[in-house]
């Protein structure tokens, strides 16, 4: 496999992104960006951005996200290191679209939640002497837009890499790429972050969403009393304020899993209630069982 | 109606909570002395407190919730102002035992989560001449005990009150107290007040159990991977670090609302469910329908 950008032994990392490109300058490509930017010892020789509302493009810009704005996303396909910050969906539909057309020795990497179908398509659109990766960064907020995107919370946090094909230099690259970001890579199977995630992110993301339906219908009601939800609700329902199509996109890209989750929350829920059922005590026992395994988790 | 602490005209409010017991000295009676010593100009002639548990006592007092410790519950029914800070089937149990033998002309009043069963408690077990009013405040943490007493949180904060007899007594001096908290009385129906709260506040309590339960399931199998879980899942699962006891007697004492709001979060979980099926557009949409009501509620 070849590389475009030079790498010199001892120097793992560096200079290894050459000419960035984020297609996606919301949230997500604006956290990316500034954070690469905050970082430009690391070796991001530039960053260019796309997005196709221009508006967008243009606010992440104006951030401070990248050096210049791309005419169009086939102007990425020529970069060294294509960051694909878009929701699951997209990234499914541009490297359907693109994909064929990207440099062979350019590194491919996307940001989106659920990875099973990105590394799939991946695998099939790209040429082989693409060095390809599927990614997703732990951090971010409920916000959309390049307004919300939250740099600092990359620091620190994990960033998940899933291997496409055997690429040694996909890794290192990708590797090089989290490190200049100020996150930690964690390599792992497509499959277990998609199982894991579902559980841990994509399954409570759907509980808030249901939680803030039932409170909005109640509030229509003559008997609601406004004025009661207190930190407890606006916690429990913060993640329902993400936007709701890159919310089902990810929810739909990774449907069998997020399916079995819903059927375990489901099977909590009927527990729960049989515990109501059954009185205080045993009750309280249910959810002592509940809460001490999952509030220990990481 | 006769009221053992004086108060003149146009002082409305000032010392109308003479000897104030508070009987149960955790997060929620510590916080409650913690902000009535903070405002002493407001009434209270002294604060005592009673806690089953003595070291939970003490350590109260050591924080400065009161001035002395009870050395029995029954010690508290001589206060001007009984405050009955305790899970919902001990606000119940205590009036079951004590009720008759609160004096009479003294303010009784609890802060429990679930006021139907206390105000009908209130009314069956307490002499006409005590003034009872129920009462919740919405300010506190998932925490346990003194130390997670956060009295500020009174501050502005809704303190609901719930008349329990037609007693424009026991509503002002009611109000006085909550006044004396740096909270904002709001005078309620319990039955409203209870199924408003099942919805901004019990369901979530129960809906952070069972996602808690589920993840805490998942951490045990193979493909589960630790380190993944993000901000996200810490602001869902938060309520489920609240004390399984205190959650399950509310939601027992408010059994036919949190089960009707069971049904009601069961039927949007369906809902996604079959969105999912239907493709990416069709969740979209649901989830947005979802979240635009649910959000703006306060």
């Amino acid at each position: 496999m070849t590389s475009r950008v030079p790498t010199s032994p001892g120097r793992a990392g560096r200079d290894a992104l050459g000419r960035v490109a984020i297609v996606g300058a919301g949230q997500v490509g604006t956290m990316v960006g500034l954070a690469l930017q905050a970082h430009r010892e690391h070796g991001a020789a530039e960053v260019a951005l796309f997005d196709r509302e221009p508006a967008t493009a243009a606010a992440s810009l104006e951030l401070g996200a990248g050096d210049r704005l791309l005419a169009g996303a086939a102007e990425a396909l020529a970069a060294d290191t294509l960051v694909l910050a878009l929701p699951v969906a997209e990234v499914v539909g541009f490297l359907r679209t693109y994909g064929a057309g990207v440099s062979p020795g350019s590194l491919v990497l996307d940001t989106a939640s659920a990875k099973e179908v990105v590394v799939a398509r991946m695998r099939q659109c790209l040429p082989a002497r693409v060095h390809a990766m599927g990614g997703h960064p732990m951090a971010g907020t409920e916000g959309t837009g390049p307004a919300a995107a939250r740099p600092e919370l990359l620091r620190d946090a994990a960033f998940v890499l899933t291997p496409v094909r055997p690429d040694p230099v996909a890794l290192a690259r990708a590797w090089a790429f989290v490190r200049a970001l100020g996150a930690h890579p964690m390599e792992m199977d497509a499959g277990a972050h998609d199982a894991t995630v579902a559980r841990t992110s994509h399954l409570p993301h759907v509980a808030a969403f249901a939680l803030a339906a039932v409170v909005g219908r109640a509030a229509a009601q003559p008997w609601f009393v406004p004025g009661l939800a207190a930190t407890g609700y606006r916690s429990a329902t913060r993640l329902a304020s993400s936007d709701p199509g890159m919310v089902a996109s990810f929810l739909w890209a990774n449907g069998p899993e997020v399916r079995a989750g819903l059927g375990e929350l489901r099977d909590w829920l009927t527990r729960f209630e049989a515990g109501l059922a059954a009185g205080p005590e045993r009750l309280s026992g249910l959810l002592a069982e509940a809460s001490s395994a999952g509030t220990a988790v990481s």
